[in-house]
């Protein structure tokens, strides 16, 4: 697999187009990371002629989602469509929930980057996911959002394992989790996604998880749920979440994805399947889910893999009986 | 496959043994299917020796779901895991709830047998799954519904379709659903299985169907519910099924099932997802999930068909790991 500098470069030399703009997302694992990244994207606050211009993206209905058609015969060089390249956990996308009566802005064709941070809510995960304690994942998190500020670079926070870790079980603080969440806040990031990463959500638990977070000052707007569908839980841990003001939401197309430090973990819940559920809530996400839905039956053939999304066998189902 | 006779023969021949008591269920097409039940099963009222006893099930809490533990290496039968015959959609179990403070019987090791009828909520798949108008297909219950109880034995109605229909599309009327259900319980059914053979099925969607069961005068202690999580929604719907006192849910162990009459159908919700999520809200199930999550192994391994469901498949990778 390419790595950031690699996909950075290709985005750069070939900006995808699309009805919509893109939000790309880079894992930065330090700031020799984002030194590379800045380097890679050239004179880091003016953006070349050809190049992507690097906005911060402070309003989220300017945080687009909907993917790139897919291409199809002939092309040689199919369009990436997911917009986050994270080594760790494979490319998942956020689906921003419109406000209902402000419809999605469509009005920039610009591309956005931003760059994501990993933390983690157990000192055990953290040192098996970014080699480093807690405490000096947010002091390396310190410095790489101060230097990306500066650059006008919006950055995404995560904290792993935030509802169950595979080292130390199912029961995580959720004042631990609070504690991180509020730490990346004050430190200037723009949105932290607070991560199911194994799957051990309940709704209960993710109840008091979000009882929890806003308790402690935190805004349901800076948050983002991160959902793992490894135990079938993930839609019904997003409800909880919307009752409780989240909006956005990570997912992956065809449910791609997985944890090398969670044995067994899936990807994050399937685009097509939370699209599904939101639209049937009555909430505008922008997204088509039959053509996400088609995207989701095209990359899994690419990769040779079964297209884990219940939604999207089912209305590809549909489909191809029209 | 093996006929509900055979089914029942070989049920009687060699009755399995297990810790709970098992319910064993036939579907009977018409009045001529239940009259062959009632004849291989023998004195319809007077059980054989070797046979199991047939009683009437009452009480919620005897109707027992564990399924007995698969047999392994040197069994050359056997035993069967899931208690519904049912030629159109597959075996599925039924996940009862049991009251908190009153754990579930278990001092009668007797199986039981019932009988289920399926009706369906819109005149195009009635014509299709049983070959009859709708009117036609409640007439033709009431007979056998009257033979069965005259020989005290209980009676699952089923509502196919009701929250969406290959033929006539999502929006199938709560009020005809009501209407059918009230008409089953009436002439002597004990449950009514309300169905979402399609998994068409909304978190409003089934919001306002158990709001208009209820409405109609339904208690929600004759209703279970039936989810195919073909859009993947099957645990969402079921948790609004739990807010308006639903306390019966179908299931199949894997998510085995489908149904020829409903393109890209998929099968019951899978018990081990299902049983997941309850026990995650602090339900009694009295179902072992690890255990059932073995049995959903091995089945989906003699089928040769994967295994669909997530905390299962998650269950085991945990087991594997010890």
């Amino acid at each position: 697999m390419a790595n950031s500098v690699d996909v950075l470069n290709h985005l750069l030399g070939h900006p995808p187009t699309g009805p919509h703009p893109i939000a790309y997302n880079f894992l930065i694992p330090n700031l020799k990371g984002l030194q590379n990244f800045l380097a890679a994207r050239g004179e880091s606050s003016q953006p070349t002629e050809d190049s992507a211009p690097i906005t911060s993206t402070e309003d989220p209905n300017e945080m687009p989602t909907p993917p790139p058609t897919p291409k199809r015969d002939g092309d040689d060089e199919p369009a990436p469509i997911t917009s986050t390249y994270d080594p760790n956990e494979m490319p998942s996308t956020s689906t921003t929930i419109h406000d209902p009566v402000q419809p999605p802005k469509s009005s920039s064709s610009a591309n956005t980057m931003e760059i994501s941070l990993f933390t983690a809510a157990t000192e055990a995960f953290s040192k098996a996911n970014t080699n480093c304690s807690i405490t000096e994942s947010l002091s390396n998190c310190k410095a790489i959002v101060s230097l990306a500020k500066s650059n006008d670079i919006r950055v995404r926070g995560y904290v792993s394992v935030a509802l169950g870790c595979p080292y130390e079980g199912p029961d995580v603080a959720p004042a631990k989790v609070a504690e991180i969440t509020a730490s990346l806040l004050e430190m200037g990031v723009d949105e932290v996604s607070v991560a199911d990463t194994t799957g051990m959500g309940t709704a209960p638990k993710t109840r008091e998880l979000l009882k929890t977070l806003l308790a402690a000052g935190i805004s349901a707007k800076d948050l983002a749920l991160h959902f793992h569908d490894t135990f079938g839980q993930a839609l019904v841990n997003a409800v909880v979440g919307l009752e409780h003001g989240v909006r956005t939401f990570d997912s992956s197309v065809g449910g791609l994805g997985g944890c090398p430090f969670s044995k067994g973990a899936t990807g994050n819940v399937a685009t097509e399947d939370l699209v599904h559920c939101l639209h049937s809530l009555g909430v505008r996400t922008g997204v088509d889910v039959e053509r996400m839905a088609e995207i989701g039956g095209w990359i899994s053939g690419e990769l040779g893999r079964a297209n884990d999304s219940r939604a999207g066998k089912a209305i590809l189902a549909r489909l191809a009986d029209r």
